[in-house]
């Protein structure tokens, strides 16, 4: 059948610039271990390398492909290179990339079921494959009250859990009428900023989201909370929601999650758990130990996007029971209405989540999970907690280096005797070698370093050259300052 | 060097695999018109060929690529069908798919300028030339006071809208103190049903939403708008949000922008323009006049990822001042502050959204500008609008159906004059022959049919083949009823 006229790239084309892509990709893998992991480009350098306005014409794509060099790659802070232990990791896989590329080769739209049954069947499944792999407790799972879905983000997750939490302890009455200003919200002063994010955006106001004081492990201490939630009972208030984390973001420090649960559970608060990247750890039945006591959480998230080898976005959100969270979350309009939604027989994930639209990112996962089997997951989770322990030894055995919390699994925080301005300085230093990339917090009010193990490729060899570097760096500086 | 032990897939693996992956794309898009447009399975069918637990050990790659034939392909709807008319399209192209491809090959995260400066500036670039190609307000340009941003969807867009409104509503007072339960927002019958949810998400309760009359072409009154404001400001209440719609997702109603934009200025009130669908259409100087009044707006949104050639997701919305939003969503923890963003020389986008992390959403959408050039997104507009404007004319002409709405653009509001019923029963089995596949909404109470042309390849044939099938399903229909 003859085509219009038109100026799509036609399919021959894009078998050709697909495989160009590809192998570009893999050239980048090969290569990436020598590029400055932290770009060196400073602020604007990269527009200035942009043309104005938009070009009238189409270009070859090839014309497209040379601007990957020229124009992106300084620009690109390398979270794929082996030597990049800043943050959290954001690791991937060849697989993963497949799936995503599968993903958006479908092009479909997963809002309901009836929008493309796979797209929803499929990431039940794998939630469930994922719920199993982490031991997680039965009620997670979609066979019961609870269930499983991807968000974008652990940020996503806990204003999902939050707006839950809140239209539950209304009486399913705040999204009809508006928050009352009598809800207060529990978190530690090491919980992940997308919690008070959260409580701003859902209208709890920052003032009824209590902080509560952390042991010398930086662990929420129980007890406060315990005792600021009957204070607030006391004043009239609503104590609505409590998150414990299971690694925090500074530190990978461990809440109690039994003893949090419990205290949760006698007061009626929603327990969310946040296990961002830590969560991982326990689909190795030995560090499965970090998950004690979220049989009592009502939700719980964690990132394959972060450590388990596929691509962002990538999160996993379950919920004990899926009624709040759908009450507070859906919508049904007419264009939306369809025999399946109504049988009842389906989820529309629509209804567990933020937007309306939503990709097929359970792809990616199952491609993950099948690529690697359990097997491989474990084997290379635990080599990069082994490398942390490696490093943490070292640390610990160093006359000018003191660790600056636990270790438990893959963040080792970390720092020089010589005080705050001279850790600053070696971080910066550091970062601008281009060799490695790792990033500050302050635990105690003091700069601490935080080496984070977590990059798809990293080994032993990069985190010995990592710990050569460091003090190398360091006795130099310390030179040049006559410390 | 010799690597550690692993289950990576190499990268001659990945190589390979991914040249079969783009080929089962590209064999895919060669295909796609003959599959049943709307997926034929019943609930539960997918999830039963998957086994139920996840691998202990590995798959081939190979394993996994046959189960998309047998397991995933069934349960597709195919939203990148020429055939595809239903809800709204989330059109792609190859340049797009491409784009995503080289974004999770590079896997870089953008939350901050710092963690790769080629993702927030080639973010900013794009945005710029998007607005400048829809003829924008200079406003809306990262050059003054604005600025665009990429978010994943107009739900998300419209959500930030708000909250950077009702912070400005109350002084800046709403993330410290909650919500007052005195804000009040503005929508028409016929917005789309995600300011409904944004309102509940930010507290501010469906009660103080107003849902203002519309006219007979299903546009929002204004002269009720006005009434109603006079009427909450009155009663002691704060009206702070309304939203205006480019094209209502019922029936591609037009709201008036102008008298909307000239009340909100009069009445301090935050106008949001959502423009999910026709938006696109603006890059066609002889449809610009859509976008009239939009200078009056606070923020504007609009998805190339349904009708501009660009995947799922990628919204781009636009604030004519970034710092109520910035002040709205802003978070620094610790371990985030860097010298590039103290320096306030850079944007972190990460203040610009629901979401800490971010994609590298830029690339796709660059791509698709390169690769089409203004005149090839023109050409194939155009193209789609002219297709709706002659199913519109034989949907005239014809003795059986009638026009339900006005169809300014691509999608066609129409009805067979033999009732509710019958319409619904000729959609379901029009969609169940897997021919075509157009979803129904109900306007003035009357079930309507909806025919939207936007999906990549339609052409005037597919146009004609379901024009055709639609007359003769309705007559084979009225045949068998005796109507």
């Amino acid at each position: 059948m003859p085509q219009e006229k038109n100026y799509h790239m036609t399919m021959d084309q894009f078998r050709k610039y697909g495989r160009e892509m590809v192998d570009w990709i893999a050239d980048y893998y090969e290569k990436v271990e020598n590029f400055p992991v932290m770009s060196q480009v400073q602020p604007g350098q990269v527009r200035a390398m942009l043309p104005k306005d938009p070009p009238e014409k189409g270009e070859e794509f090839g014309e497209i492909m040379k601007d990957l060099n020229r124009v992106i790659l300084p620009g690109i802070t390398h979270w794929q290179s082996p030597n990049f232990f800043a943050f959290f990791p954001a690791n991937t896989s060849a697989p993963s990339i497949l799936g995503e590329l599968l993903s958006s080769g479908l092009g479909v739209q997963g809002m309901i079921w009836a929008t493309s049954p796979s797209c929803t069947e499929l990431e039940t499944h794998v939630m469930d494959w994922m719920a199993g792999l982490l031991g997680l407790p039965e009620k997670f799972k979609s066979g019961g009250t609870g269930g499983g879905v991807i968000e974008d983000t652990a940020s996503s997750a806990c204003l999902c859990a939050i707006l839950a939490a809140r239209e539950r302890a209304t009486g399913y009455e705040s999204n009809r009428i508006g928050c009352t200003g009598k809800l207060t919200a529990y978190i530690s002063s090491q919980t992940h900023s997308s919690i008070e994010k959260g409580v701003k955006i859902a209208g709890i106001g920052l003032e009824n989201l209590r902080v509560i004081a952390v042991d010398g492990n930086y662990a929420m201490d129980p007890a406060a909370l315990e005792e600021r939630i009957i204070k607030d009972k006391k004043d009239g208030l609503v104590p609505f929601f409590a998150c414990a984390s299971i690694g925090t973001t500074s530190s990978n420090a461990m809440d109690p999650v039994e003893e949090i649960g419990k205290i949760c559970a006698r007061h009626g608060i929603w327990l969310h758990v946040d296990a961002a990247m830590s969560g991982t750890a326990a689909i190795c039945p030995e560090h499965r130990h970090i998950n004690s006591g979220i049989d009592l959480a009502d939700s719980y998230s964690f990132n394959p996007h972060k450590w388990m080898f596929t691509n962002f976005d990538c999160n996993c959100f379950y919920v004990a029971d899926r009624e709040p969270l759908i009450k507070a979350l859906s919508i049904l309009p007419e264009y939306l209405r369809n025999k399946a939604t109504e049988s009842g027989a389906v989820i529309d994930y629509r209804d567990w989540q933020i937007a309306l639209g939503r990709r097929f990112r359970s792809l990616k996962l199952w491609f993950v999970i099948r690529h690697y089997g359990a097997e491989g997951l474990r084997h290379h989770v635990r080599r990069h907690i082994e490398l942390a322990v490696a490093f943490a030894e070292w640390v610990r055995e160093s006359a000018d280096f003191e660790l600056a919390a636990p270790a438990p699994l893959n963040l080792v925080c970390f720092r020089h005797r010589n005080g705050d301005d001279f850790n600053e300085e070696l971080m910066n230093r550091l970062n601008r070698s281009g060799k490695i990339y790792l990033t500050h917090t302050k635990l105690g009010g003091a700069v601490t370093l935080r080496l984070c193990i977590g990059q798809t490729s990293t080994e032993m060899r990069h985190v010995e050259q990592a710990w050569k570097l460091i003090q190398e760096t360091a006795a130099e500086l310390a030179n040049e300052k006559g410390k």
